[in-house]
């Protein structure tokens, strides 16, 4: 496995990967790796002749108050799962590197990225989708691999990428889960015994919607309010529950295709958000 | 000479062009081609073993009280002329296959986009950094050529090539002029005769800043005025005159350096933009 710090080196070594038609997956990721995103590079390693990586906690992404600084960086331990995953290639930028002074651009995706995240941290996607175009520049991979459990994020990148013309195609994999149902997530760290067990709440008020859904309820607003029933139960007040058509952040009344169950809370000092593509 | 609707054929066709090791020089244009752009052309020709262009008049620089629909496209003898040139490929994309349904993302370089055109022109250059941003994707070429005419936009894809970490060298080649001195754009079109001699005052007031300067006068606010006296002298009142450090927008005082003189005048209906390199 190599490491790349210089963005024009990790160019030059996924093109030379990508000789014969050869195919590159690529995986980016803030670090503090997890079975989530191991399993994103299991996947890129199943259908790719390549796989490529990049582990950079991007501030642009991180608000002012946020945990930028106290963002976990296990550098060593990360480079040692993904080279156990079979990566071939990993890019660990500084943030200097990436953005060297005078560096002002910043990409807009419009109203997909406006609610739920984006009405929390209003400067969070454009910092997400900024970063992510520069990786696809310096990672000219022919796929990219993203969690479903951000999927407003997965709706940013495809956003972006269908509007700039970027060539690569976007792959979305599962939400991966602790046994108890908890969404992986690197800030679950943050998360003491107790809260870690009220956390609990999140998915099993997502299954009692899926459940519900499967018992033939086709009303959004009763889903809403099951889950937030449940989350109310445990003694958590979420940011937001949404039910929206799969693929959008457009909410719906009536449930009559697919849709995303999506929602965010805040758990002691941890807000964590949690998703189910049901029907 | 290929001639080429679809992205995903311009892509293949330049992704096939650049094989081998082969340097492929692109030229995007909205058309209407005069001896600037061709000067465009002429140095993709000598610098790179394949020429690739663009015509697309594209709709998201202009603001809606602008000349989209009178814009003139004059495609047969465009594409006469860059057959002529020695250009290789050319796309000539739709506006709806460029900006489909739901096509929302938008690149904003920051502070090098503020002043002068955009001040006059609040969406003009987000309009400019996308498309181009677009068109790069569209045809990854190794070398893109600008006019130095539209400096300040020179200045924005410089910014976000470099911010976006785009693998693109950027060529600026300098203005084209009538032997009368006035710069050549595809607006001139829209001059009557006695507003065409007016116009002359702009190449003129910037030649005579640039003789007061070989002169020895460093003051930038005593270059300013000798343009505003000649072009008041013409009867034209500038948008903006100012002397700026060569590769921003930042005014200087006393000249220490390579300065670039750039205003924009209003001969008429017609907005016509002029620039020179000092010192």
């Amino acid at each position: 496995m190599n490491v790349y710090v210089a963005p024009a080196e990790m160019r030059t070594a996924v093109l030379s990967a990508r000789t014969g038609n050869r195919t590159v997956g690529f995986v980016p990721t803030m670090g503090a790796l997890h079975a989530g995103h191991l399993s994103l590079v299991d996947a890129a390693r199943a259908e790719c002749d390549v796989v490529a990586a990049s582990i950079f906690v991007n501030p642009t992404q991180f608000a002012p108050h946020e945990d930028l600084d106290a963002y976990p960086r296990p550098l060593e331990r990360d480079l040692q799962l993904l080279q156990e995953h079979g990566c071939d290639l990993v890019f660990t930028p500084s943030a200097e590197m990436m953005y060297p002074a005078g560096a002002e651009t910043s990409i807009d995706v419009g109203a997909v990225a406006l609610p739920w995240e984006g009405a929390e941290r209003p400067t969070h996607f454009a910092g997400v989708a900024t970063v992510v175009m520069k990786l696809f520049q310096i990672a000219p991979a022919t796929h990219a691999y993203f969690g479903h459990k951000d999927y407003q994020q997965t709706l940013v990148v495809r956003r972006m990428v269908a509007d700039l013309n970027v060539p690569i195609e976007i792959r979305v994999c599962p939400i991966v889960r602790d046994d108890n149902g908890l969404a992986l997530s690197s800030r679950n760290a943050y998360l003491s015994p107790d809260e870690r067990q009220q956390a609990l709440a999140l998915s099993q008020a997502l299954r009692l919607a899926e459940q519900a859904h499967a018992s033939g309820q086709r009303s959004a607003a009763a889903l809403r309010q099951i889950i937030r029933d449940h989350l109310a139960a445990a003694g958590l007040s979420p940011d937001y529950v949404a039910i929206v058509a799969d693929g959008t952040v457009q909410e719906v009344e009536h449930i009559g295709g697919p849709v995303v169950a999506a929602l965010a809370v805040r758990v002691g000092q941890t807000r964590l958000i949690d998703n189910c593509r049901i029907g």
